[in-house]
């Protein structure tokens, strides 16, 4: 496996530059892990996403995945801002803990126009998964 | 087409009930038109949801497709906090404008089970839509 | 609406040429409409094709599905065979009859490199759709 | 890890059973292996599946997945015959050699209601997959 094109301080650099009013120091997504084309990244329970029946938002996770997505995008190809998602499907399978989701996610193919990945979100503490996501992503032509 | 289970201000009502800390007089997510399993709902521009590029976030327009879905289910099946999203598909297929987003939903299916609908999403301004959704509730088993 | 860049005779012979094993005279699929982007196709009833409880199979109808896709993205782009899906999304939402299958798919992006569209399949005789399918097609860079 | 409902043989006479016109000793589809919710499933190579470019369709994959995925949900739930597919979206990642297919499917959740799982589809001899799927199963109510 090729080293990661950019490692997790890199990554949070960048992502501070570029989405400032999402992603700061403190703020509720964190990165754990960071292989080439394979992540790991973190939300903090927030008790704003829970919704009736006391389950964490369906928005929540497709947000969490399409940031885990970014992360593992960043980790094969560089500093790429302008990659953007072009097709995502979420298969929700448990509710989840009032607690922290992980998300891990692979790239399945890194093409020269576009990235395809999956992404597994945990709920800390339950051993099956919550939700399945699979992403494509459309990677700008080099300049 | 048989009239709505429940009109704009029962959904309305009905949201603030169950989602306070989402829904509220004032947020940015309303209802604009409620008939049977056929609903329109918008989003009110925020600049906190630009990304690089100056796009508006992906997981903004998950979120308007999610609550759209929802409140359609509602229009056909009435108060029923508890459907779940179980499938969600999202395509992106323009960049937005910097301008309020609307999202028409509409109901293809509306089992015992399950309702399964498509969303179109558009920036208002722009004659072409920016998304499309696909995407399937579960109903909980009547009591 | 500009005309289509292949008529129905066209694409059919295109088809025929590209496909011989799949696509002849006499064979289950037809071309019954070709806008630009918009196009509807058959497929003929085949028993072959039924499955437990007496549904037609799944694979018959994602088959239909793409077959509609592919001609839809000719009348739009014109000859481009080695246009590959990439994505394929297929909501099934009732059981068909025992009877043809008719397509309508309809392009809702046509960019230089990815074409998106919707595909709505109707059992003949029946009202409501069967299933409901989104693809995403990659156009071949122009040489 | 419970042991499967149903072996590979049972499941083979079920589907020869269900399925005369599809399943049968020698046909194209064969099972491999078969675990509780994990199993594996091969599709022999055919001429007559060769698209454009050389490439095997894309509906003789999302066949080869729907088998795969039918197999998993035998051998979770035992003999369903009437479980049907709700959902499934197939990314296609590479080409795929003239040679056989063989499929993976997983199920990431058996519910009362609900079976989803994912399948990757190899080329055999290729290190990497050529396909990923995620599908969803109905379970009929029980009797």
């Amino acid at each position: 496996m090729p080293s990661p094109a950019l490692n997790t301080d890199e990554i949070a650099k960048l992502l501070h530059e570029v989405f400032p009013q999402a992603f700061y120091p403190g703020c509720d997504h964190s990165i754990e892990r960071v292989d080439y084309g394979d992540v790991r990244v973190r939300w903090r329970f927030d008790p704003g996403s829970l919704r009736p029946g006391g389950t964490i938002s369906g928005p929540t996770m497709m947000e969490l995945a399409d940031f885990a997505m970014y992360v593992a995008v960043f980790s094969a190809i560089g500093p790429q801002p302008l990659a953007v998602t072009t097709n995502l499907t979420i298969n929700f399978l448990r509710k989840p803990a009032q607690a922290d989701l992980v998300a891990d996610a692979k790239l399945m193919k890194v093409g020269k126009r576009l990235a395809v990945g999956e992404v597994t979100i945990y709920s800390v503490g339950m051993a099956e998964p919550v939700a399945h996501v699979t992403a494509t992503y459309s990677i700008p032509a080099q300049r």
